[in-house]
């Protein structure tokens, strides 16, 4: 259950329908996952969030299934079961196939170990990797 | 201070100098980075994770940049300086330019943020998400 | 399902009723929630943890509301469902508004997010906000 | 040693400049934090998150003190150094006390301990906080 | 709902087959828990998870009820309910008694209690325990 | 540098100095590591955390190496490098071995290894797991 109601169309204030019609032209569906529903409680939050994630989001020096691959790789690391889910299908959307999901898999679940172990052992950065720039 | 001795290569077992050579060769180098040197006190281990490291990071559904990228998102994530350092570094020499890197790090921070979001909202993941395979 | 049986107050020991009594005295309610019931199955653990929680968020410095919303904050960072659901209930009970819980939300994620961006980059602490004390 | 540059001011694209002009101007102090030099380095992303964070932490329906408070906390419960630092700055500029600070550790030591020990147990959240809103 | 299909014994590859051969020799039990079925969709992924499992949790300098007890307390710094379920039941069938598990959890507790204590403080590492080895 | 001013003997309050001499002697040394001179800043946090500890830690269903050995893995988990340090300095003197270190590291990279697949894979419990209890 979430924390705050999950508004409806017509329960939202006129700043909040207007960052939905963006997503809804953005993303060409006319469905609109439930995050977006529980932020507009708050229109300028949902505004300030809509952009921050549209001009990340957008293609770049990386390419955009790229950029939700690296999404789904921190949801995983950050315990978020509702990105994993929903960056997931946006990443198949954009041709994630399920080769690649199970080596990204693999990749974040060694990376953990990794990060871990050295953790562990206190390996203080190599003196090679520090050099000013 | 790392908490166990960096071995030198003449204090190896000769398990863990096998291993180290084909780090060596692997790599084209003849450095090898203290996280191994902390490792080898464990020739076991070494082995084991060295193994797996190859493995998982081998060319396959997904190029080596990209499992790179998403290491070091991983390591972000999990605040493992000396991660970051490695496979940044990794990363680079692999062709990563500062524009994909300022991205990856623009990325990183987004889905930090929208997680936290997610999960400050407890919002449950749409039944949309949710279907069957 | 929990991994211990949640007591009910007749399966206690005498030690986990008599903090039961003081719970239900100082929120002046009769229902405890259920982490209290898990806790019983050790009385010692249970008496330790409700004494330094009834210490800690006491009124002091900080006023019972900010204390509230910081263990939202840090719940929510520690993805923490079962805590962000009671501890939001508490700040509620104690007049946080829901412009207020929109606003800790924002804080929450923003924080989220340029703490990775800042660990990303490797940025260390400027020497102005290094000085000795 | 930052993974790149912190520009100085001279280095900048005008676009950051125009930025450092503002930051400036905000906190009415010439000094502009390392985290901001190394971000300089991607105009657009210094941009949007210079704005982001000036509208998140504006007064609003929380005092600017609790937002900064809010901020330390998280930043605690994520491992950021760099934030902890820079933000507890901020928030003694903005009247933290000494004893409203080891306040502000203990109920932070005190929900990271509770949220462990919630999720040790696998306890559900109960009936009477998931009624629909 | 899983991410990926749960393969029943009869969709896998051979390979998994083979792995799936060896956990159920391996542990005296038809059953294999359903984090195996969903890796079974990555064969090679299946089979080095599997065999870096039983080496690490083998028997050797600590004995295995030790090895669960760690694995636990881990899994739940990490937040991991399937596996805090899972590797509880395992710690319990080699003699984990409810004392013994009510205590790991004040342990996990009071550890991620002071962990958060003396980063708030970043109190630096005291140079007695910074000696080279 | 800490945030706070380390605190001499001389500068404690008498309540903070009574808690000092019982570290001392439970420890059998006259040496006090750094966090307690942290948290001598507020003498009713350094007691009710000396206090915890102290249950915490003693012998019980555990025995005391096991729980530091816990104590370690946590904040491995955590990223907490003074707990690291001190602990594990904690556990050799209680009789941690190389070899057992050494295997701790191998569990504890493991353990967030599969924590992290299993999370990306979004693996329900099994029913066999989630039995009333």
């Amino acid at each position: 259950m979430a924390l705050v109601r999950l508004l409806a169309d017509e329960e939202m204030a006129p700043e909040a329908r207007a960052v939905f019609a963006e997503i809804r032209a953005a993303r060409g569906t006319d469905y609109v996952n439930d995050f977006w529903r529980a932020l507009a409680n708050d229109p300028a939050s949902l505004r300030r969030t809509w952009d921050s994630v549209k001009q990340v989001m957008a293609p770049g020096a990386l390419d955009p299934l790229v950029k939700e691959m690296l999404y789904v790789a921190v949801s995983i690391a950050n315990g978020c079961d509702y990105c994993i889910n929903t960056h997931t299908a946006s990443a198949r959307a954009k041709g994630l196939t399920e080769a690649q999901l199970m080596e990204l898999v693999a990749v974040v679940g060694m990376a953990s170990e990794t990060n871990r172990m050295v953790g562990a052992l206190q390996v203080p950065v190599d003196a090679i990797y520090r050099e000013p720039r």
